[in-house]
């Protein structure tokens, strides 16, 4: 077995752009961006609307998945970026910071699958600030 | 905004039946009992065979989502159950146990949607150890 299986990234996207969070078309385009920038197949996808508002989408890609959930009336989108083999998650996360614009992000990257003594999960990284860099500035 | 606006429990099953794991309609039947389980609503789900091995489904539910990951050649499952509202995510992993009965699980519960002080993502709990619970004995 190789070293990891898997590498999951969490990330909370806090005081976005509240036009994207409702809007399926542009969270399904952002999405998809997303995977094609992390270098993901993409094999199948679902995106949901509801009521009253809030958007859940997920996209299958041969690598896992990545899914969206989102929450307009808090500017809150809740992803994951789940990737094995060569995919890049954090291009991913980059593709959402210019779609969303959000104010905060935080990420935990999580690797998956080990086999060593300390378990199969591992939080190898967990960071949180404000958002200035790529979106914001690339979206300028 | 309430006190948190997601349960995700990251579930790393190792050792399991060999015969499930590669039994797309077997992976699907406990996917649908571990919604049930949990108390979700299924809004659309995607299980998709890869070769020469494995399958990911994915579950979409009113209260975000459930997702399954296999690699038969490890006798491994990584499986999400991401929840919101009054899901009891935990009775889902509980399902999952009977399925597939694996030698070992852990378990990683996150909460997310956070705002506090400390961020948007908290790891609550993280468990690891022998499956001989629910898994075996209920099946045995």
């Amino acid at each position: 077995m190789v070293d990891t299986l898997g590498t999951h990234l969490l990330v909370e996207y806090h005081g976005c752009d509240l036009a994207v969070l409702d809007d399926i078309a542009a969270v399904r385009t952002m999405m998809r961006a997303a995977a094609e920038a992390a270098g993901a197949t993409v094999v199948a996808e679902v995106f949901q609307p509801f009521a009253p508002q809030g958007i859940t989408g997920v996209i299958v890609i041969e690598e896992s998945h990545f899914s969206v959930h989102t929450w307009p009336e808090c500017g809150y989108a809740a992803v994951d970026f789940y990737t094995c083999g060569d995919c890049v998650p954090q291009r991913a996360d980059a593709v959402l910071r210019q779609a969303l614009r959000p104010d905060h992000v935080e990420v935990m990257l999580v690797r998956r699958g080990l086999k060593d003594a300390a378990g199969s999960l591992r939080v190898e990284e967990h960071t949180h600030g404000p958002a200035e860099a790529e979106g914001r500035k690339a979206a300028g």
